[in-house]
């Protein structure tokens, strides 16, 4: 147990979490953004709508930790009580915030026009107690409250509502009021190695860590993140001592590593073509469009991504990529030589270097005994070649998707590599 | 507070948790199939691989419920400390459980093809005091513990491995052990009216329900999930009971009704076009395939969906879709005229009897003074006409792709439903 360590623990209410209507993403934002400035979140704790449960989590967790973070609970519809009893545990009265009150109406005006509501005015009631956070995305204010040298914050459950709250002014206030140590985190991208080989590889690296330098295993989708945080007082000094060990991990998993950022694969490939001036585009049958998602949810990547097909019907895949046929009556769409005239079909469309093919069986119908649900083939035409390769999956329909959107953009990544350094 | 009611905890083990790294999907999931037997998720709490503080969770959460659900803490790399700690906690002592070994020599064997490691072997161990519930997705076996007339489970977190264990073994035998009330949900889907118009619009059937039917507001990217829940002993009763309001409440809202089941704006859509005998093509440029991805995450898609373009780039809304190169240059891409250009030649390229296109600016950069970040057109051709309008989103990047998408497949929607009450 480190006395000195700061923890943060995250009160979210509402029944709708615990019915599992919403799936609750502010609490891993806010962990992320404390644990970047050196807070531990200690505990995440969920409650219902109902008084007497809040009001315990509030006493229970302020002696867990010095700063408690409450999200949700304060929508403008009548099952709400989150307020009021803020303004009881703190001991204050409800008043109109004449600045949230303003905030509320200028989103009526600019945006919604419609006439404001009773259950919208009153949005702007805050206890006397607390300091308002004004909410430039939406109506309902954030409240600081201050108790016995804790922090309490409450602010709305609407993802990007929190996030500008605790961007703009939660999180740059912190480290005036704590004293925080610094945190240096260092990240590397692996694929082809599940979690307990790299563990395995790396056992005498992992074991002769100091104790304030800790390594961590992220796997997700036949990839896994390792992650070494280095915690001290000063910053110049851990950075170095991290800088020296994450140069040796490298060293030891250079095989399998994608790459030293903290980046998805999706990045990684944007930059890997960017730098290299090259540009790709997508045919894609059983992902649907996936793949050319994830490509396109990277700011700039019209730089380098052209476009795509989703090729789910045969006849979309004959009229416009090209492909033959008698390939696709007597191979079958799921095919070595389907996903071969796919690429290069929209590779010569599209006029990129390079393209990915996709096509495959996501289930959960479909499947036959020769090619039963999960079987999947992907093809990369580059620059002088096209590489294919057969994956058999073994998920639900979501996850063989996101799997195979993973294996698609590794074999893109690894043909990019190939050339290049063929280039040198 | 009822005392009859079976309240069930939700303790998630693991750093990767509190630090952000990994989203919890799990307990919304868990939290969604408790709720349908009738019995109510009271806390979720998170807490990190820290002995003392799984320790107090679990005595904290046995005092708040009768079933604990635990997940994570049970992968084969050496953080781990659940399973010593729950062998210590129920006072047992650790033992090879032949099924889990079997079960993971069979999956090495399998699907992994390398030689198996210490650490895999030791996953087979289990407390002897408990029930093992083998894993049929992968290799760490979970563990069924009673003590005092509460359940204990404890399950790997990895989503699709508890979803599994849970569906097949756990569920399953909670009715015979605890005496569960019946539990009847109804739900609605609207679009085109905020929370709290809606709420105003239904205040009256609100306040007129009886205390054991709630109704809940579901917000969630411009459309509300407006859901009555009825608890009770009989369950002809409830179900008579709830479906006679149900049919009020669509009565009342049937201007902004999209449909009156628990399912999404894309399986509605699905349905509506299955039923329809009608196919559908999309054009996406900012949003990336996105919408073809969603079109094409429901299983049985390929009936109604047969492709679509990804026109990134200005050369493919010409060069495939059509668009006219004068269109581009005095319009822009991101205008009416493109739009409609681009979904009536997608239509035309697929054969379809309908198509979307969507044209826009998503952020961070590519914004003007007149054509802001967060302007969108979207087109859909139709039966007759090409309907076309003009949308300002105010999010980031993900969002805003997210917030387009619906908007697109709502635009679709209303266009299949009005030529469909055309053909009566």
């Amino acid at each position: 147990m480190n006395n000195d360590r700061i923890n943060a623990s995250i009160i979210t209410i509402g029944d709708e979490l615990l019915i599992g209507q919403t799936i609750d993403t502010n609490s891993a934002w806010m962990g992320q953004e404390l644990n970047k400035m050196g807070i531990w979140v200690k505990r995440r704790v969920a409650v219902g709508d109902v008084y007497d449960e809040i009001w315990n989590a509030l006493d229970e967790e302020s002696r867990q930790s010095q700063i408690i973070l409450i999200t949700g609970g304060l929508g403008p519809t009548a099952d709400d009580i989150t307020k009021p009893l803020l303004c009881a545990y703190f001991g204050g009265k409800m008043v109109v915030d004449e600045g949230a009150l303003q905030n509320v109406k200028n989103i009526f005006e600019k945006y919604i026009k419609r006439p404001m509501l009773d259950s919208n005015l009153k949005q702007a009631e805050v206890p006397d107690v607390c300091t308002v956070i004004q909410n430039h995305r939406g109506t309902a204010p954030g409240m600081w409250f201050e108790k016995d040298g804790k922090i309490f914050v409450s602010m709305p459950g609407v993802p990007h509502e929190m996030k500008n709250m605790m961007t703009e002014y939660v999180l740059p206030r912190l480290p005036a009021m704590f004293s925080l140590p610094a945190v240096v985190h260092r990240t590397l991208l692996t694929a082809g190695l599940g979690e307990s080989y790299l563990a395995d590889r790396i056992k005498e690296f992992e074991a002769a860590l100091p104790p304030h330098i800790k390594l961590a295993y992220l796997p997700n989708f036949g990839m896994v993140r390792l992650r070494l945080t280095a915690t001290g007082k000063n910053e110049t000094e851990i950075i170095a001592e991290v800088d020296q060990l994450f140069e040796e991990l490298q060293n030891q998993l250079q095989d399998v590593m994608v790459i030293n950022e903290d980046i998805t694969l999706e990045e990684a490939i944007g930059k890997l073509l960017a730098k290299n001036g090259k540009t790709v585009s997508t045919a894609e049958s059983c992902t649907g469009g996936y793949i050319a998602h994830l490509i396109t949810s990277i700011p700039g990547s019209s730089a380098y991504f052209l476009g795509g097909v989703v090729s789910y019907d045969n006849s979309i895949k004959r009229g416009v990529l090209g492909v033959n046929e008698g390939t696709l009556t007597n191979s079958g769409a799921v095919s070595e030589e389907t996903v071969r005239q796919m690429a290069e079909g929209v590779k010569e469309l599209m006029k990129t270097d390079y393209a990915i093919s996709i096509s495959g069986i996501m289930g959960p119908g479909g499947g036959s005994e020769e090619k039963p649900v999960g079987t999947v083939w992907i093809a990369v035409a580059g620059k002088s070649a096209t590489v294919t390769q057969k994956y058999q999956t073994r998920y639900d329909r979501k996850r063989n998707i996101e799997v195979t959107a993973i294996n698609a953009l590794n074999m893109l990544r690894l043909s990019i590599v190939a050339d290049s350094s063929g280039d040198e």
